[in-house]
């Protein structure tokens, strides 16, 4: 049986990336097609632990030690959820995986990005997604999509969003084969239809039949 | 004001590591020194918090979601204890550091150890202990000496521990200038003179003053 399809969606705060990671389970299975959904950190016992230190412990941990929290849950995710779904064939949607690492706490927080791609193929054992999506949008236009009480991540200052924009951007041009931005300042519709046509084109290139 | 000395013991469990370090602290106290002492995983708020999931959750981890639940754990007590009090040109005795993780879940676990000391990178920030003493003793004695009830790690095969020490004394040959073995197998008293010898001479050489 081949492996599955990985996907992940990630960019900025305030793309509606969640919303589009839905939505794109919601469509594949549509298709007739085996879907597991995941975002991290969470998705298991262990990553709600360590999702619960994450959130309450936010003014005591160092910037590596909440890189390495956000590792372990993919860890888990990754061997718990991640790999059996994948062994099993199925299309796997992540909301964010290792790439927002890299970004957030590598080049936004002053990590060094090449360390965490490193520590990232202990967490992931070498599992990466197939295609990545990057939500891309203007800072301002994220800033007035996002709704809800800014969190920890949220609350930080403006030249610190930039950078993270800057930072997926950059990944991206680096690995343009697995990583590919779309702009996603459109209505909600239009970038669905962004999304499902980049993901569409890979599935039918990788051959992978419903 | 000079950055202070940076001990570590390890080795196997069952040398009795934990007596010699809490011996070694307060001779070096003796001396006018001015000494902190610190052990893994726990020893900081979000450390503890840790150490409940890698107890409670021993069962559900998987191997690299392990590893990096030690790591994390490290990196926050090294930003906040380690770090400071050498930055205050105290001596820090530590009752195991990163060499631990790269034996126990690199040599003996089975994840590759060269990736393992790349994040360990990542948690200490490059920081190393100046000298690491590995207590050692044929398997034999150390089980004999385990008194307490075996804990996860404890519990594992001969098979484990044979790989666990073999991997202690590899790393001490691949790098003499930082890691030395010491035959921990006569009286507590024996090995207490031959960790003080090592550490004075440590101290000698490095013209570190009380």
């Amino acid at each position: 049986m081949p492996r599955g399809p990985f996907l992940s969606l990630d960019g900025v705060d305030g793309t509606g990336k969640s919303t589009q990671c839905r939505w794109l389970a919601e469509r594949l299975r549509a298709e007739g097609r085996a879907v597991t959904e995941c975002a991290d950190p969470g998705g298991t016992v262990v990553g709600d632990l360590l999702r619960d230190v994450l959130l309450h412990q936010r003014n005591a941990l160092s910037l590596a030690t909440e890189a390495l929290l956000f590792m372990a849950s993919r860890a888990q995710l990754t061997a718990e959820i991640i790999r059996p779904a994948l062994d099993a064939s199925q299309v796997v949607v992540a909301d964010r995986y290792l790439l927002a690492n890299v970004v957030y706490q590598g080049h936004a927080g002053g990590l060094d990005p090449r360390l965490l791609w490193e520590v990232g193929q202990l967490a992931t054992g070498g599992l990466e997604p197939d295609l990545t999506l990057v939500l891309d949008v203007p800072l301002e236009v994220a800033r007035a999509r996002r709704r809800r009480p800014a969190d920890r991540v949220e609350s930080r200052d403006g030249e610190f969003h930039a950078r993270v924009r800057a930072g997926f951007l950059a990944e991206a041009r680096r690995r343009p084969d697995l990583v590919q931005v779309i702009d996603a300042t459109g209505s909600a519709e239009d970038v669905r239809q962004l999304v499902w046509q980049r993901v569409s084109e890979f599935l039918d290139a990788r051959g992978a039949t419903p």
